[in-house]
């Protein structure tokens, strides 16, 4: 570890979380230098919907590198690149009779995500974007204006502008739909909300707590945006390639965003892929307008076109990942009644789930308490206190059981001993 | 061809130069689809200097996928990350009684920038930032600020705040030293010029056009940044990793950057990979301040940390890369002095070298006619107007010199069309 | 009329609802060249609550400039600023228990309220300023950032920072308490509102649409503002100097502003004239920091002084406001009741009245129909779509009754004229 | 002085320097409560170029007063109004072969100017404004970012965009014309100075330190915006009215803005008077975009009429004002030489002058003793360095004399002073 505190910077997050050199992993399991195996429900922070190293990309992956296949390639024409795009036609697009063009970026989530906000402003000529009340959607400052953690935009250094700021589905209680709210503003002339170029959106607001969006309200915001010409940008990066339960995890809406974003799980293997799709007529960039010199890991390529064939080409692996998402569902939903009276709320949708505890310091003593049972799991939300359910879509039946396992029995242990503390501290409980 | 025509982004830039596609690579060789070889002086724009899947790396980067080492661990540590950690500190850091925290970022240059920006204003609560004319740094909304080129700038869709552009060395001429116009803005407090954080400077600016800073500006502006309290950033991203014959670019000139980035070949074998080097004092990250999801690419920290090994456990490499540079140089002077009656200049620094056009047209035709004859090479510059010479280091010196012998021949059959021309056409010559 | 279409520039506005050259005037009435008599029920837009050449001030006026009184003296103390501070501090602050001191900023609106938010964002060092839907600040860039209105954001040619805008009482319905919304995205750290440097507000929003905020709405604004840190701007411009019935608009909520700006009936003959009131602790100012050439209008001092002793020394003045507004409320909510079948609504406070129509069309043909009548009257709101109700507050009761009547009139003969209209064309009507 | 000590702000800045209560001014005179005699060679910042009170215009002004004119009419047509556009017409413009529509905007320098920034900016669709080091322009936030002063510009609480600024005439040197750096950097695509949509310039920089632009670079800077298609912007604010010699300061060069801002001696008797002239086809305003309460401040237009007709009928004003114009110089020259060996030097055009000190502590000293012989002169300048002469230009010849024999007798008991400090002390005549 010496080096680590020697040269490593202080800006390590998970790292101080999982104090430990891990060098090993496979599926839904991790190890570490000493031989310690444990249950990984963080999954990469949902890039690791296919497991760790799955041996289904491996060999291919292997392969390409032992002969010579293209690296890295800036955005030349490859071999691997034309593959990945020929599958993703016609596994993801042609069967959902999406017409989208695919843009490469920059590998990584928030690189796709400023693409995608320069082409809706680009094409509309207007600057600002319509954002949401604990959105996440990466720190480069493009990003970051639409990213709603104060950590994270307090960091910036400067003041961040060109968008607006939207309450989220169920933001300002249950009987408001704050796409009135939208609406509203849109129709006003005098709302002093400029006219925007697009609404930004997560479907399930992953690290801003696990709330998921009621379909209803994915369609009343499509609605909206079409209304007042408002491009409706998914960004799908946590929350899509299977992460809900189809592959788009707007597709049980029925929406169709005019831009998608995506990313972590894209390439499969855990390596660094992103895309950003746009309708057609959207697509106007010029040549080279917005570049990058890892457009072409042809790596993930290779290992993205195998995790498409071999997991989406037919229903099969999307009823899996239901079915462990209603057993997920209600595995927490018999744990929050079970606990802390009330104090506990289960959230999300599909395989991406959290436990809402009252506070952080629950939650982080929960996750804590399960880290020394061997479960990797994390947590999110404002004040970290959603207890964040990642694990690989994968898993085993008996290690999902055995990770919800964990996580119970760090509840109760959490949970009992709050209950000895007098009864005037326990005031987190209020909150 | 087709499916890259159906459904890939209108963005594409270098496919369109080099319409082929391309299956195999090794060294400073490719090869497309239909067999054809080529000769690589693109390099994937200085993210190839160890070329194209280097034999030296490849068995460490198999054994280690093979043995399900982990590949994707967000910022965890892991045993490959440690271990490029110490190598990078034993190799680099160390014998240059160098000592700086290292950042993993998300791994592309313009994700370091972003940091480096965001460390520096936050560090000194500025907001503004000191670039220069010609500059590229990357084209997410932060880096994008500290880019001169308008053809990304425009596509930004918004203002671009938080920088004040100085000119370059040598851009009033070769009699002004700029850093002087520096040094007065800072020291009226009626300049306009809001007190900055930083200065972000690149040693020679690649994308800008292969213009070389010399020592003694390096110097001056290191100067003139102590005497105002300014951070210097150095973006080493492209001028790094050996390009000019030391490992940091800046090395001749003994300056001490306070943060320095790196990306393209510091992972070796062309993987994506980033890091931002700073001063133990400046490293007042709060954790997961700056985060993403692809910090922990540990694929690249293996090949990463071969490299180092291989290649800086010693001088040797880099007096071969100082030998090759001489060589390229006195190549160049040769063909700029031969052709073009004082038409084409050579530029550059070490292995980073190009040969300066009147315009865009006649480096565009000479490196099409280049292609034609097998070889991959690139311009730079405002307008596209410089042909950059960027060849993997490690290329033989059989190469090397046919290399430089297609883009004479290239020269020479350009310039004897332009001679064909009637007389009062060749106003391009005139610029 | 000629000079005024040949060179003065498109921008007018007023003078194109009023298309007459007027050269004299006083109290409610003005006349235009060729002898017609006005009604005004613009009042300058809220400058002349004391009428026009008030005589009581006249005397005073034509006085100092008889002897050579200062008439402009930058920021320098005068006798006549040493009066009217004198005077303003025993008429309106002390009977109060107001303490504030007094900056006095270049005489217009707008730039009272630029130096408001300048000196509330650097006292508390947040950049962020919470504004209101339909808020009217003024159009200076400072200023236009809290300004709702698109007619005039578009204006601006870049776009506009450092504000969130919030909804205004009433605009997300009756039911919801928008300060609630404002309290929870301040207590959530991830809803992305930068921390707040203040909030600026008018109680009654003029050019917005004659929008009267609650009492109870103020005062939990107030409590918002406290419990989050949050500095309290009342932007009084409009709404202070009687209108509403007290000096201060905010009177009535009892709450105590953090900052105030006053303009307009501020200098009570209708001279340029501006003041920025802050609590002691607040004025952080250093020297010179807000500067501009006519921050000394003296000969506007010289009549503020006059109109705050005449009167502001007792209730009576302050009696007779609210009596009068009473009178119009009434005659005003008699008129909506019974023409138009619920298309009229009545609002406001005090003076300050308005009638809703259901769109801007009705409400421009009601005042172009009550200018043929001899009355001067605006419209305001978002669509242009609520008749302006504006009177000098000296107004004798005869002429407050004779102005009602013309626009009772007035909308009853346009009401006539839309009835006649074939019924499926009365679209407007359901709006 | 109790009740300025008591509730007037801090902000305070002319009246700290001259800390009397002025109570009657007449010409190039003051008089203090106390009876005390001054010369005003500060004359309101420019505001005063006809002096105090001049009674060519006083009587207009009280019989307007008198005959109850239209004080305050918006922006409606006046008779006042119409009246001053024809003189302006009349006398100004077509004299000199200039076509310009007229603005009125809100009558505070910093208005105008953020309306001359505003149309620009929409005429063109660019946002960038090109602006030079020590410029002044208002301190309202559109106008702060042109100004350069960072005691003004730090006040602002948020950052200032949208401008860039570019060395000022003389700022690298005398051989460099800072015209060509401008040209480079929007010839060059890559320069990072985003395509401006005009130039705004001051050709005397008044608050930046009498910095007068020469003839020569001001029809280069001409030049250069005709080239790139930039609009010139020239602030006459303080320049023009007379202060150089011609009625607008740019007439020397022979060149024509395309909009030029005008306030401070517009109104000629010290009243708040600003406007925007731009040429037709610039004329672009929407009705109403650019508001303000004040936009006809009415008496102002009888005031500045009657100047316009009294000075500016024929040339005698203007030759008058170059005749007192160099006899400043040649007594400015003249004690330059005399005192401080090289420490002092002379500055500025026509009556627009000033004497460039060695530090503001030594030129404070000089303004502090004047003042105490009864002078009233200000600084101006980065480090309020330079000494300012901006005497009413109807000043007697006798007084103008009176009041630099004050300025050098001041400078030579400031000398003195200064020469029995021991020597190793007088660092500052070095700098």
């Amino acid at each position: 570890m010496k080096i680590f505190e020697e040269i490593e910077s202080e800006v390590q997050s998970y790292a101080r979380a999982f104090p430990r050199i891990f060098n090993r992993a496979k599926g839904e399991q991790m190890w570490d230098e000493e031989g310690n195996e444990y249950l990984d429900f963080l999954a990469g922070a949902g890039t690791l919907n296919y497991g760790h190293n799955n041996d289904l990309f491996k060999g291919a992956l292997i392969d390409y590198i032992q002969n010579d296949g293209v690296t890295h390639g800036l955005d030349m024409h490859t071999k691997a690149k034309g593959e990945f795009l020929q599958t993703f036609n016609d596994k993801i697009l042609k069967p959902r009779g999406m017409e989208y063009m695919v843009q490469f970026t920059g590998p990584t989530g928030t690189n796709a995500v400023e693409a995608a906000m320069k082409i809706a402003r680009n094409v509309t000529g207007q600057q600002n974007i319509v954002t949401f009340t604990n959105g996440f959607h990466g720190v480069s400052l493009g990003s970051l204006a639409a990213t709603g953690n104060s950590h994270h935009r307090d960091a910036a250094g400067v003041s961040l502008s060109g968008t607006h700021r939207i309450p989220y589905d169920g933001y300002l209680g249950e009987n408001i739909d704050t796409t009135e709210y939208l609406d509203k503003v849109l129709s006003d002339s005098s709302s002093g909300i400029d006219s925007p170029a697009a609404v930004i959106v997560e479907t399930v607001q992953g690290e801003g707590g696990i709330n998921a969006a009621s379909i209803e309200w994915l369609q009343n915001l499509q609605s909206v945006c079409k209304k007042h010409g408002l491009l409706l940008i998914v960004d799908d990066i946590q929350a899509g390639c299977g992460r809900t339960g189809d592959y788009f995890s707007f597709e049980e809406a029925g929406i169709e965003p005019d831009i998608i974003t995506l990313s972590k799980s894209l390439g499969g293997y855990g390596l660094p892929f992103a895309v950003v799709l746009m309708k057609p007529e959207l697509d106007q960039w010029k040549p080279g307008e917005h570049n990058g010199t890892f457009r072409g890991n042809n790596l993930a390529f290779v290992t993205a076109k195998a995790a498409l064939e071999h997991y989406w080409s037919d229903q099969q692996f999307s009823k899996d990942i239901k079915r462990k998402g209603r057993y997920i569902s209600e595995r927490l939903e018999n744990i929050v009644s079970q606990y802390g009276e009330g104090n506990f709320t289960a959230k999300g949708r599909g395989m991406f789930r959290g436990i809402n505890c009252v506070n952080g310091e629950i939650a982080g003593k929960i996750t804590s308490n399960a880290f020394k049972k061997g479960l990797i799991i994390e947590t999110s939300g404002a004040d970290d206190h959603v207890v964040k359910f990642l694990c690989p879509l994968i898993i085993s039946d008996d290690n999902l059981k055995k990770g919800i396992d964990i996580v119970e029995s760090a509840i109760r242990e959490v949970c009992a001993k709050v209950d000895e503390i007098p009864e005037e501290k326990v005031y987190f409980y209020a909150g």
